[in-house]
């Protein structure tokens, strides 16, 4: 049977179910994004729909047998079980993770670009357990001379490519050696084991950073004085000035994008939907990279004249630089009886009062990444 | 003689001499900015141009008879003199201290409110030389017990108001207790003494944070689970929609600023200067609160149509987040021979991808502060 035999080939072929809520972007490798709407059903996005993004097929790693291993600049290198790194202390960190494109949609709606056509829904919030980096690499032989010759950590996963060559990412050392930057490694995501999608049995957790860092089914940790040499860092995941167009870029000249700037999204009503006259509520997210705290959403349906605070449904109580939830919000604004449509928009400012840009003109870039200009959306009154 | 008496009973009678280019935006107290032009003559602001933001009277602290006082909640109070201050290791720290309302005349051109015109030169760029905060409160008796009570760190300055209370403001506890935080108690600017117009002889140096809490003349430092209850800390230095209007703000809804915003401003031709067809060259700087360094500053010429990326004069080669200096930039573009005007438009990006607000509109506020929209003008030509 010639599509068994293609099926064996295939090395999408032992690929898990998925749910069928999530909006697929691609199929091989499979990503998929939350419809916005059911991201305000709960504060902690639930596990089977939280979106997917792999960069290659989604590896089968078997949990008995899962070896991690840590090197650096002189160190023997060390190997760890699941087991050993279960014994180390349990934290749990509630965060984002937010792929590099979310919302990219909005930004190739002003001027086509390249990449996953992902709407709002290429993001997800949850609680994350496990051991912290920080304390495995003090127990795992990372001296203070292997610090002193480092300046990133890189990572590889169990998932590879056609060419053999794994997934890979970097953090900065001390983003990653600093107790205080909350970096686990988790093997539970909202209170279940991390589901194979998402890594199991062990993700880097790097809260407040581009969900590119945050490597599933990680498999290898290196010390180094040089940021990881993957495609992933090297060449895509970096913000470009909007003239950069893909005849003159160089991916040499800008910083791969670590903590993400501050976003917000019109959630509901879906921007299908027709509306009635009269009381009109608006749901949302807003998130912030970098340990910043959403402090307000500004709403206006009249193109900036007015402004209205949307009231928060619910953030966590933790303070920045360690806040790494979102915020949902929600709004009641009045549509006029004889209106046709309404235009609205929402603005988030966070706890280091940065703002999200107007407009996706003036921070297009050729891979749609960082696209968090105002979440702007028309809707039709019946 | 009756002007004497007047002066002696003035609080402003024993002000400093200052230099004659500085700007004053008040008199009494002494506010005044550098003119931006100034600004890009040097990497470092000398002393004597440096900005001055002061709320109260200027005191003349005696260096041999300065006192800080450390208290904090089950603690015995701790006083230190200046040379106990400087036995402890000398840190320097690159950092641009910025007004809260630097660039507000901006802000206030596009609808009025309150607060000093600055135009964008209440800002500079200094080292700063002293003890770190951090190792001064743990040789001070500050146990891991009186951290526990505590949540912030309080400061007084030695300047009292008519009513006999002094300046105040508050940091979060761990901004101030955290090594890599960087806060110091600085007794040397651009490796001088500090002049009297900047706190001598300590003035606290938050780096990255809103200058109104890198409190001069340093006279009291207070480990406390509250914030400062200062006016300054509790009634300004907060951001809020721009549909706050004085009949409705509450101050108590928003938090107070600390880290600043990315911001950037065009500094030469100065906003008067004609222009001559064919090559134009600007300068400005760029910065980052929160140890963000600037990536990239895009210029446009065309309202956003094309941007091209300005060349980096100077920046440190320091690494996010403990990135405190600015950046300056220049770029060169094309004036045609029949233009009459051009308006030009400067925008930074920092390390995390965080981006200016277009108008000023969208971000307005009461009070004019976190006013850092791109920064447009208009030359005209000759
Ligand atoms: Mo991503
Ligand atoms: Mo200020």
């Amino acid at each position: 049977d010639q599509s068994k035999v293609s099926d064996a080939q295939d090395p999408f072929a032992n690929e898990p179910k998925r749910h069928p809520a999530l909006k697929p972007s691609s199929e091989k490798p499979f990503n998929a994004e939350t419809p916005p709407g059911m991201l305000m059903s709960s504060f902690y996005t639930p596990n089977d729909i939280f979106f997917v993004r792999s960069h290659l097929p989604t590896p089968e790693v078997n949990a008995n047998q899962y070896e991690l291993e840590i090197s650096g600049p002189g160190m023997a290198e060390g190997v760890l079980t699941l087991s050993d790194i279960k014994k180390f202390p349990k934290y749990t960190v509630t965060s984002v993770i937010q792929c590099g494109g979310n919302r990219r949609s909005e930004m190739n709606a002003v001027k086509a670009l390249k990449g996953l056509n992902w709407e709002a829904g290429a993001i997800g919030n949850a609680t994350w357990s496990g051991a912290k980096l920080s304390d495995v690499l003090q127990a795992s032989g990372v001296s203070e001379s292997v610090v002193q010759k480092s300046k990133h950590i890189q990572f590889e996963g169990y998932d590879v490519g056609a060419d053999g060559s794994p997934y890979g990412a970097s953090i900065p050392l001390e983003k990653g050696m600093n107790p205080f930057g909350d970096v686990l490694l988790a093997y539970e995501m909202n209170g279940e084991p991390i589901p194979r999608d998402h890594g199991f049995p062990i993700r880097l957790v790097v809260p407040g950073v581009v969900g590119a860092r945050n490597v599933k089914w990680l498999n290898r940790i290196i010390l180094s004085d040089r940021e990881s040499d993957s495609h992933w860092q090297q060449n895509d995941y970096k913000g470009f000035n909007p003239s950069i167009s893909w005849d003159d870029v160089d991916f040499s000249k800008s910083p791969a994008i670590q903590n993400m700037p501050v976003t917000s999204a019109i959630c509901t009503p879906e921007s299908n939907e027709l509306i009635t006259p009269g009381k009109l509520t608006l749901k949302g997210y807003a998130w912030s990279g970098g340990g910043n705290k959403v402090i307000r959403v500004d709403i206006t349906a009249d193109g900036g004249k007015t402004w209205k605070e949307a009231d928060i449904i619910k953030q966590e109580d933790v303070t920045e630089p360690h806040h790494y939830g979102w915020t949902l919000w929600k709004v009641e604004l009045d549509v006029p009886k004889d209106s046709e449509s309404v235009e609205v928009w929402s603005k988030a400012v966070d706890s280091s009062y940065n703002v999200q840009p107007e407009t996706f003109e003036n921070i297009w870039n050729l891979r749609g990444l960082l696209s968090n200009a105002y979440s702007k959306k028309i809707y039709h009154v019946k």
